[in-house]
């Protein structure tokens, strides 16, 4: 069986969020004691948590964050602006606990995983060969999904770390959503002019080689390791009820194909933060997402949803703690 | 001596940045385990922390909240949605603990603190008289200026709450910053259409009733109590070298007196959250920030810029406590 069986599988049996919870936080969203409307932005986010929590008084008390690392074959082609290597290195660093997203996880309350998923075994070179073949991309899809599995959550982030993985990022967004290599490939962590028109050629010849494909076999032929389980880890979410909040290019681009695959299977999926990178802003276009934050971070880990996390909270005990104009004996 | 006289003597001696400390946690932060840059947006936020507390290794672990409370004159031309007692009976539920910025302190780790400076005892109706006069407005401003001598913080946001402020917001912003009513004056706390061209009126009669004044003087004529107090309450926290996360439009307009006054008194000041209202997005121009926050909130209470609080604070300790490629034995 391929890949794209077996998920298709698991995608024609999403749970479906609880409306009567959502409409019970949402009207409760209209009767707190403050202007009709004033916080509807944040108390729509209240309602999502309410609707897959399945809870009428959500809440956001064990947020984790699971991080996955791989390498890229594709970095032999000079795509990036630091050597492969790093992946090992910053997969240290994540161990050692003294990289960014140890740091912004604990001042969240977050628990965090660091999950290899190929660091030092790259993915096959995009340009040239498919990153995974089946049977290691069910392997690193299963991985994603037992790292969740693992977790006794409310509040999902899943973030990545692989040099390289922008440009497979941009592989599979032009080939799940078409329109030119230009349009997906950005700076990723920092390359200059030239070798950003050699990335975008080479993301071109990547989604040429695959021809006509399905959302998850161009996961397959076009992600890594890392962005395979990290589609994995957001579907099973989804199996769970558990609501994710999306970090930047990559992470989005790899569960994309999650939702070209099934319309609404992203539905337990709010956008925390808007990368830079314009493949992101396309990407979010596509999906109809609007970000919480705009800060203009761009260095992956989870950071840009965990630094969300805090808004998430606030938005459901801005609904379940404020007292309604009835309970403080006030008329509307 | 006219309130004019003596804040002017206040402005003259505000303390200065601690340059030296911001350039070292900024080139920490262009050290640290990430990409060049990949944190700039929040970067900057830590380097403004430690300028302010002079301090190498800044840090939010203190955060206060101060809401200010005052009745308004103008309240008599039907300018709001809500009638004018309802200033009262937030002003009870703030100290019930159950509105909406009790709940958002408490999360983040706030104190709040809670002054009525004028419910009760509304201020002038400012389209036909002064707001208040020289001794009322030197007690409100000084009322602001104890609130804050009265904290132990490291992070300052002031918020407001009063029926009727938009419109004293809207006019002293015209008055410090010239263009035409209609450009300043938005919906509140949810006018309709018709009430909307009624409030620009307004505005435009008052603003035109004081004529050509100093920006002290302004504040006085079309603000309002609670408007002074924050002024003080910012210029305080200047003195104090306290930085501050400005909350929306109220707020906004009642210090940016204090800059049109002084250019550079708000230095110490970041904006928290864009508020809907296209007098604060007009006034963000004019001020020249770019706040952290874009949620559509429309609430007041310093509930915007409170949201923002725990982006301070991971700003900080992204740069403070994530290792740096040398600590972590790495060549960049």
């Amino acid at each position: 069986m391929t890949a794209s069986n077996w998920i298709d599988e698991l995608l024609v049996r999403l749970p479906d969020p609880d409306d009567g919870a959502r409409a019970v936080v949402m009207a409760r969203a209209a009767e707190v004691l403050r202007p009709s409307g004033a916080f509807a932005r944040l108390d729509a986010v209240a309602g999502w948590l309410a609707a897959w929590h399945g809870s009428e008084r959500p809440a956001v008390t064990n947020p984790a964050v699971v991080v996955f690392l791989g390498d890229h074959g594709v970095t032999a082609e000079g795509v990036s602006a630091y050597p492969a290597g790093v992946t090992r290195s910053m997969l240290d660093a994540l161990r050692g606990g003294v990289a960014t997203i140890n740091v912004l996880a604990e001042e969240v309350g977050a628990t965090l995983s660091v999950v290899d998923v190929g660091v030092d075994r790259p993915t096959g070179n995009i340009a040239v060969e498919p990153a995974l073949d089946d049977e290691r991309f069910a392997v690193c899809f299963e991985q994603g999904r037992s790292a969740v599995r693992a977790l006794d959550a409310d509040l999902l982030v899943v973030g990545e770390m692989g040099i390289g993985n922008t440009t497979c990022a941009a592989a599979v967004a032009l080939c799940l959503f078409g329109s030119v290599a230009e349009d997906w490939t950005g700076l990723g962590t920092g390359i200059d002019e030239g070798t950003l028109r050699h990335k975008v050629a080479v993301v071109q010849r990547a989604r040429d080689r695959v021809g006509d494909c399905g959302p998850i076999e161009a996961l397959r032929q076009l992600g890594g390791a890392e962005m395979a389980a990290m589609a994995g880890a957001v579907l099973e979410a989804r199996l769970r009820r558990l609501p994710v909040l999306l970090d930047g290019f990559v992470v989005t681009a790899a569960v994309a194909a999650l939702e070209v695959a099934r319309p609404g299977a992203l539905d337990h999926c709010i956008a925390g933060h808007r990368s830079p990178e314009p493949g992101h802003q396309l990407l979010l276009e596509k999906l109809g997402r609007e970000p919480l934050l705009d800060l203009g971070l761009r260095l992956g880990e989870g950071t840009g949803a965990v630094a969300a996390i805090p808004l998430a909270r606030m938005a459901a005990r801005a609904v379940v703690d404020v007292a309604t104009f009835d309970e403080w004996g006030l008329s509307r």
